[in-house]
């Protein structure tokens, strides 16, 4: 996996950051945080906290006392070891797109079906930068709504090797996703020693946190499975319209559902979510890609640092309908700064397209090259008395070329990175090969990759036992 | 003009850096550099240092010395006051793309006419990001070789109000551009008191400056007008293929030419350039917006400041044929870099395409974009208690939004950037109208832009006099 050892671009002052630290402080405090669920309520309640109807009015000393009970880092096993994650630090993990009800395929958008899912989730397997499918690279339309976890969880564990996500529809649905892991991974015991999914249990902000994902974050909690604390804020809509409102609220929402997890079961790994844009106050669409996500991004990273925890974002976000320019800088204005903040669980990594309604084909590849090239950046220089290349120069001297140098000759198939679908083409070898671009060399390349995709191999035995399960399950929920 | 008073993003370590600066110091001392101009070389002579051939070696506390006498920040005015830009510090200049032969404007992909040229000069004029329309924004094809400097300076003077680049196909043509600039702004003394061009003086790398580009130096520096002492180097052609050895080649260049101009006439202003990119090692294409390319830039700002030097980097650099996804990415891999680095005079920034062969119409308009967003991305944040929006919570509540809040209401006209290229339209809105990609809507603004279009005022004496220069010298040149 990749680590990102370039250093951290940080843009919040320490004054700016105790005028944040204050904010939240104030939320918690004055404003309190609701949580549709009684169990959650009372588990407060008995560590102290005011509770009136469903809003808990947090000691913020409280909420960093068990903030502080998280690990800083901890590792996610992979049913393939050489797929292990390690979440924190320096460490980046990238997975797929999560949650598009929609597919786009060339020119065609349609309704994501359960083939569709598997495509994703083959080519998430196919592509090395990208650590995890993720969870619901689209929604699989064509199965029925009670079982599709079982379905979707079921593709991930056989058709990839790597880290993926759990299912947060209802608590149900979690145990579902555990219940199979432990057949994948060899029992409780082993997945509560090194866990073996990241689950998504998103804020419904602002200020509240909603029954069915509470009940989610109840079971992986309790099966030291990590959740991803995610405040969900569209600036303008389910936050203030100013950005240092946005973090105030993102930091008291992600630490209060931090705070639970740490109630259900202390030392539980956590990650601090973000999924942090703004909304346009003209037409009120959702946008993606924008200046003020950039900035947020940059300083969700200073503030999860701040508080000790691995944090998350996304992705390759973008408004745009189809992979074309806007696509293509609205990806890179959120990777880029994903990478310059360092982000450890870069969800929404590859295949998202118009503000998260559709999973592209196209935008995958696209997206997939971006984060490449973005892990070639973000990796250091080495220095040495080799790469100075003084004795390039004694060879080659004034107004002469190094491309036949010995120099040269020793690093030329390694020096630069190679991309996989960028075009540097003369423009008569472009022509000739068919003037193709970007999109249509992208949609070229995730044919071929699905072409050569081979499914990595399961124990036949525990393959059964899966199925056995998806079986049954699926026939006590009716469906 | 910007200001970006965000962070520099700076990667190298005390110990590169004292690496690279040892490397240039070798570098000068043992292989010199050549200067194809016995004017330049009488001068290097007569300073000390030791010249063999067209080769000078040159003593690296020499060497900065004259660097020494360069301004660290000085201003360029434009014929419209409100125009003047601050070269150096925090500031931030835009200039349209340089140099391409070629135009794209849709499908079409043709030879750059003389009205092609006043276009993007006018829409240079027309779009507020952009402080210049640069120099050769593409060549004028379709006028004489010898007499066409004249024709592209008139038009950057009459449709522009803007700070324009010299022409340096010679010392014939750079007189000729002053000559033009002291009927402008009033004569020699006010054309010296504060500059009024920025011309481009590229070194044919790897260490060698040719005769052509230093006559033009040797007229800009002596009548004080700042050049862009620029090495142009594609890593593994120009130079080594490792980006240290290219860092120390591009120090070498740019301070041995900017020591140069400092002894045609000590103290004037210079910028040290670069133009940094990779080839493919397969194809032998050269390649932009590459990771290396970044990681080139963002060393070079830091190298600029250690010298006390404003400094330029392009821009929105890609090798892609048509301005698509790959076209939007590689834009801002190198344009996201420029603002961390914080790049003093950003050439290209706008209508690159093809590795700089062509200047796109609608790459025109996404650069534009690009760098809109950017601009306001890298505005610090203002934390205060209106900022932090806790009245807006208040007013809020619970799981409620804030659409309608006061605090919205306040602020909802200017709170988020919006953006004039990029489409958040809802799926059947953007189908309805025309499902339209980024190049096309694109299209659309740059007509509109060229139609609304509107000269600047300029005092009718000053351009009859500048159209007389122009019919006479164009007679004397034979054209």
């Amino acid at each position: 996996m990749f680590t990102n050892r370039m250093p951290r671009y940080e843009i919040l002052s320490a004054d700016a950051m105790s005028q944040l630290d204050a904010g939240w402080r104030r939320l918690v405090t004055e404003i309190g945080v609701e949580f549709m669920s009684e169990r959650a309520l009372e588990l407060f309640r008995q560590a102290g906290q005011k509770v009136e109807e469903n809003t808990v009015f947090l000691d913020p000393e409280f909420v960093l006392e068990q903030v502080a009970k998280a690990p800083r880092e901890f590792d996610v096993q992979a049913r393939n070891a050489e797929r292990n994650i390690h979440i924190g630090g320096d460490s980046m993990a990238f997975g797929a797109v999560y949650g598009p009800p929609f597919v786009r395929e060339g020119e065609t958008r349609r309704d994501g079906t359960m083939e569709d899912y598997r495509n994703f989730a083959r080519l998430s397997q196919s592509f090395s930068v990208l650590d995890s499918a993720g969870g619901v690279v689209c929604e699989p339309n064509d199965t029925p709504l009670d079982s599709r976890h079982l379905d979707m969880t079921y593709a991930l564990m056989t058709l990839t090797d790597k880290v993926f996500m759990g299912n947060v529809v209802s608590g149900e649905n979690a145990r579902d996703v555990i219940a199979m892991s432990e057949i994948l991974f060899g029992g409780r015991e082993a997945i509560e020693r090194t866990p073996t999914s990241i689950s998504l249990v998103n804020c419904n902000s602002p200020l509240r946190w909603d029954d069915r994902m509470l009940d989610a974050l109840f079971e992986y909690a309790a099966a030291g499975q990590p959740c991803v604390l995610t405040p969900f804020i569209l600036m303008g809509a389910m936050s203030p319209v100013t950005i240092p409102a946005a973090l105030v609220q993102q930091i008291a929402e992600a630490l209060s559902g931090i705070a639970l997890a740490q109630l259900i079961r202390p030392g539980c790994p956590v990650i601090f979510g973000s999924f942090l844009s703004n909304i346009d106050m003209q037409s009120g669409s959702p946008t993606f890609g924008t200046p003020e996500s950039g900035i947020g991004l940059l300083c969700t990273g200073q503030i999860a640092r701040h508080f000790g925890l691995p944090f998350r974002t996304g992705g390759g976000l973008t408004s745009s309908q189809v992979p074309d320019a806007q696509a293509g800088y609205e990806a890179l204005m959120t990777l880029l700064p994903t990478f310059l903040a360092g982000t450890n669980w870069v969800m929404h990594s590859a295949g998202w397209l118009e503000g998260g309604l559709v999973a592209g084909f196209e935008k995958f590849v696209v997206d997939c090259q971006i984060v490449e090239m973005l892990q070639h950046e973000f990796t250091p220089l080495e220095i040495d008395e080799g790469s100075l290349g003084f004795d390039a120069h004694q060879e080659v001297g004034h107004g002469g070329h190094f491309l036949g140098s010995m120099h040269t000759m020793e690093r030329f198939r390694t020096c630069f990175y190679r991309p996989f679908l960028n075009s540097s083409e003369n423009y008569e070898r472009w022509m000739r090969n068919g003037a193709q671009d970007t999109a249509t060399r992208a949609a070229a390349i995730w044919r071929k990759r699905l072409e050569e995709y081979e499914q990595p191999a399961l124990d036949e035995a525990v393959r059964a036992e899966l199925e056995e399960y998806v079986v049954r399950r699926r026939r006590e929920l009716g469906d």
